[in-house]
Formats: structure tokens, sequence, C-alpha cells
């Protein structure tokens, strides 16, 4: 045995003082309480990445994708992309005088929401069309980074982009450290989130799927252009989110978060396979940080998802219970 | 200055030694003659990887896109998914006794190609919609690597996947080395390329794009399913490449391959934007070791790529020239 001089002494005892003041290592998940969802969440990574588990699965197999609105940030009292073009409307209606007479415009740049969506969803498309399409794609990219660097919520009044999740945001950040490939999943559009979701979830522009309008290729003075059609092309909802992973992953999640009946068909077709599987509901349940919303509410209604839950062992995270905090400090 | 003793002399010679050996380093891209175009693949990977260079790119901007058909494997004497097609219309047609009579299935179930396809893009689409549909995705993926496993090419008898090029697969894996992440951007099915690409190329299914029919979200005994529908959905090639580049990636690619004037909007759309860019056409005039055609082909034709390349300054590889050997060996 090899004695050690009075110099290796004083070398362990300063590792087992900074590894004993490490011993507490900092929690990934810090913004989450100590629950059962939580529990489940990490029993769930560990065994998915646990070499030689029985439910150890591939790097490249480790898909895990996130609905948007109302589960990564929040929706209320609108879809902030409704914000957006509420916004469009105003900074396009001097070059469209005939707005301030014909529905849906008229209401809307009266600051009537409700009113302008009285036509239902063909008012919605309308105008998603004329504040969405006729510009190419670089430059639409560019009018929503513009909008979306001052955007605030008309309630807080704080940035949009910091009505955003901290619990959420640590668990993307959790997964990835674990060798996941997160994606965003959502109704929202596609290229209304991709200019902003590496900055604020960290998730890059080919791992956003949502729905989208028609693009075509053209010339214009000798250069290639993408064009933005006022035409429907794909709508990410429903059971369109299935059809959206497979056009765009092409493989099957292991694991699914929502909070909406609109997640229902992604959550089941990532857990009714073999294999360890995650689904998570996000309950808005906490009216005093955020909102308290699910069955009977217009935007992100949550109704079947919760009467299956249990059946399907779907996780339900409680924001009131299972989250410290809620919006990421500004 | 530290004296060596005897053993740290040996490890130093011994060091020297080895190190020697390794003076010439395995060339990544050994498959490629010293010539133009190697060099200006290396030339433009060392740019935008140097640090600090004046062109450095950032990793997550190095997209790399390369067309299948013709460019990662051959095309001749036609495209190797419409072998598909003719064995799935065999497989299929003790179930269609109709088809012994009914164009285009009679000429093909006759081995007719050319009857087969008189019908034109009607046809084909026809052939395509009657053998690519009407299952679900899971069991769709299951027949087209079942098929792949043993399928070999009418003239030369070896495996399709066998038939691909060794000089691209070293670029793959080249560029993926300098931090690229490389993409297929095809005209082929989607669906068709996922089951083996990431095998044969390193590419991963969320990493290929292609034409795709459309799918519908079912239940089936309580499951979800994908149902293929024979019904169109979106032709990837010419214009469509672009569309489909920003559609499943949502940024610009700094390096684009091709060998048809079917990829000529997509090196355009990759290479007419500033910073340092790469666009290449695999010219085929290699008819020895492979196939020799360009201007006047119905399949690949290649004819104003070749006479704008020079304009819009994209590498032209020769086969002949340019390749030490063009198919992986066996």
């Amino acid at each position: 045995m090899r004695v050690l001089n009075p110099f290796d002494w004083l070398l362990v005892m300063v590792l087992a003082l900074s590894s004993s003041a490490r011993a507490e290592p900092v929690d990934p998940l810090a913004s989450w309480n100590d629950g059962a969802a939580k529990a489940r969440i990490v029993a769930f990574t560990q065994a998915v990445t646990e070499p030689g588990g029985k439910e150890f699965v591939a790097p490249a197999e480790r898909i895990a994708v996130f609905d948007n609105d109302g589960t990564l940030w929040a929706e209320q009292p609108a879809y902030f992309q409704a914000f957006f073009i509420m916004d469009r409307v105003k900074a396009l209606s001097p070059k469209h005088p005939e707005w301030k007479t014909q529905e849906p415009y008229a209401s809307l740049l009266k600051g009537d929401l409700k009113a302008a969506m009285a036509g239902g969803e063909k008012a919605l498309l309308q105008l998603a069309m004329s504040t969405h399409a006729g510009m190419t794609s670089d430059e639409f990219a560019r009018i929503v980074s513009d909008w979306i660097a001052t955007a605030r919520h008309p309630k807080t009044g704080r940035l949009l982009t910091d009505m955003t999740y901290q619990p959420m945001k640590e668990l993307l950040a959790y997964l990835r450290a674990n060798g996941f490939k997160t994606y965003i999943v959502s109704g929202g559009g596609i290229e209304f989130m991709r200019p902003w979701a590496e900055k604020v979830y960290g998730v890059p522009p080919e791992q956003v799927i949502g729905s989208s309008i028609k693009t075509k290729f053209e010339w214009r003075d000798g250069q290639p252009v993408l064009v933005r059609l006022p035409e429907l092309n794909f709508i990410n909802d429903k059971g369109g989110k299935p059809v959206g992973i497979q056009q765009h992953i092409g493989r099957r999640p292991i694991a699914a978060f929502g909070n909406s009946d609109g997640d229902y068909e992604m959550l089941t077709w990532t857990t009714a396979a073999p294999g360890a599987r995650l689904g998570v509901m996000v309950h808005h349940d906490d009216a005093e940080r955020e909102f308290a919303y699910d069955r009977r509410s217009h935007i992100g209604k949550l109704d079947r998802g919760l009467d299956d839950a249990g059946a399907r062992r779907w996780t339900v995270v409680s924001m009131k219970a299972d989250w410290k905090t809620v919006f990421t400090p500004p």
C-alpha cells in the first residue's frame, strides 16, 4: 500500500470537499415539483437510455414531439398567432382601404376580435391568407422575426416569448441531454414558428412541423424565390398531427407532449406501439399563475384527453401542483 | 532540460516511426481522382469549416442536399422505383384478374414496359397509386424493405443497393464528418427511400425528402393507423425541390448535388445566395463502367444544366474522369 505524503493528503481533502459540495447536483428539471408527473418523466427517460436495459432505445429512435400552443407557451385569451394576424391587418390596412367596410377586416381594425370571428373558420382562413401569403418565404421570415421581437401579451404586457413555460423548456433540454431529438408538432403555422423556435426552445427549423399554405418556386429578376400562395396546404391538427409526423420524421415518436384534444391522435399514435412510451397532457388548472380551462374552452379544449388519460396510461401534468414556476423569468 | 532514459528513447522512436507510418492519412474521398472537381469539393468544405475563416458557416447551417436517382444510385434503363412498381403489379395480379386485359397493367404483366408507358404520365400515376396506396404506412415500409433486400438490376444482375455510387457515398460521409447534415431530395417516393436510405447512405428517415401520396389517420380495431391513399400529395421535382426543401428543412442548403435538369432549380436555389456555396452536377459520361447519357435522354436529361453550369459556377463531375471506381464493391 502506498503511503500518502502531506501534499497528497491535502489533495484528497480538497477533492473530498469539492465532491461533497457537488453531492447535490443541479436538477435539470428544477422547476418541477417532486411528484408523480416528474417521477414518471424521469423514470421513462432513465429506462430508454440505460445501456443494456430491457427498455433501451437507440438514440436515433429517441424522437420526442411537443405541441406548441398551450404546451410550450400560453394560448389565452387567443392563439398568439391571432395577435400576429391582427397586427398584420393593421399594418397592411393603408394599402387596403376597402377593409374599412369589409368583414372580417372591419371588425378586426376596430379591435373587435369576437365580431371578426363571427364568420367562423372561413373568416379566420381568409385573414390568415391575406396576411401570410403574397410575399416570399424569406420576406415572411423577416416579418415574423421583427414582430416577435416586440410583440407583447394583451393582458400581462409581457413579451410573448417570455410567456413560454419554464418547466417545459427544462424538459426539452433534459430530453436532448439524454440523446432525444425534440420536435415541435403544432397546429400553428410552420413558418410562423421557425424564425424564433431555435432561440426560444432550442428547436431548429428542420424540427418544426406545423400547418402550412402552398408555396411556389418562381424566377424574379433572374433570382429564384419561393412565393407564398393564398392556398391551404396542410392542417397539422388532430389526425393531421400523426400525418405531419410521418411526412416530416418518417418514424414514430416514443414521447409526445400536448395539452388539448387536438393532441389526442398524436399522443395515441405515439403511445399505442410496443416498447417504452410516454404520453403527457399539460392540464391548465392554475387560474392564479396562468389560466384555468379544459372541457368547455373554445381554445385548447381538453375533454376526451382527460377522460382517456388513465386508460391510455398518459400522465396528466397539473400546472398548479406539478410546476414550481410557470413562465420563464424575463 | 529533462534527460530521457533509455525507455523514453525507445518510446520516442516508436512514436516517430508510427507517426511516419501515418504520414499518409486515409483519403476520405479515395474513390475520387485528383482533379478540379475533387479539389473544388475539398476547398469548399475546408472554407466553410475553418474557424475564424471569412467563409466559415456554423454547423447548424451546414445543410447539403443530394438528389437520389442518377446522383447516388443508377437510374438506367429506368428509375429503380419503376422496377418496384412492376414487381408489385405482378405480386398483386392474382387479386386483380381484370388487369390481364386492362392497360397499362396488361402490357406490364407481359413485361412490355414501353407499351405500358404509352399512356404517359397518367398511366404511370395510375400504376404508382395502385401499388403504393391501400395499405398502412407501416405495411408499406415492410413491403419496400422486403423487396429491396433481393431486388436486382435487369442488366447487371447486381443488387440495386449495390448499384450505388461509391464516390458519392464517400462524399456523404466526408461532409457529415465535417459537421454537415446530409439530406436526400429526390423526385422518387419519400416512403420508397426511407426504409433503406439509412443503411445504404447513412441518411435517416427524417432527412429524406421526396414525392408523396396523401395519408389519412384512421382507427382500425381501436388502433391508430396511417392509411396510404391513391391521391397525389406532392411532386418533389424541378421547382418542387426548393419547395420540398423549405417545407422539410426550413433553411437554404449551402451545397447541392444533382445530375439532371430536374435538379436545376434545387442547385440554383442553393447557390444563388450570398456566402460560400457549392453546386455539383454529376455527368453520366461513362458508357463502359455505367451509362452515357445527357441532353437527349428520356431519363435524367441534363441539358440546361450543362449549358448554365459555367455561368452559375457549378462543378460538373465527369464519372469517367473524376471517379476511380463507380459502384460500391459488393
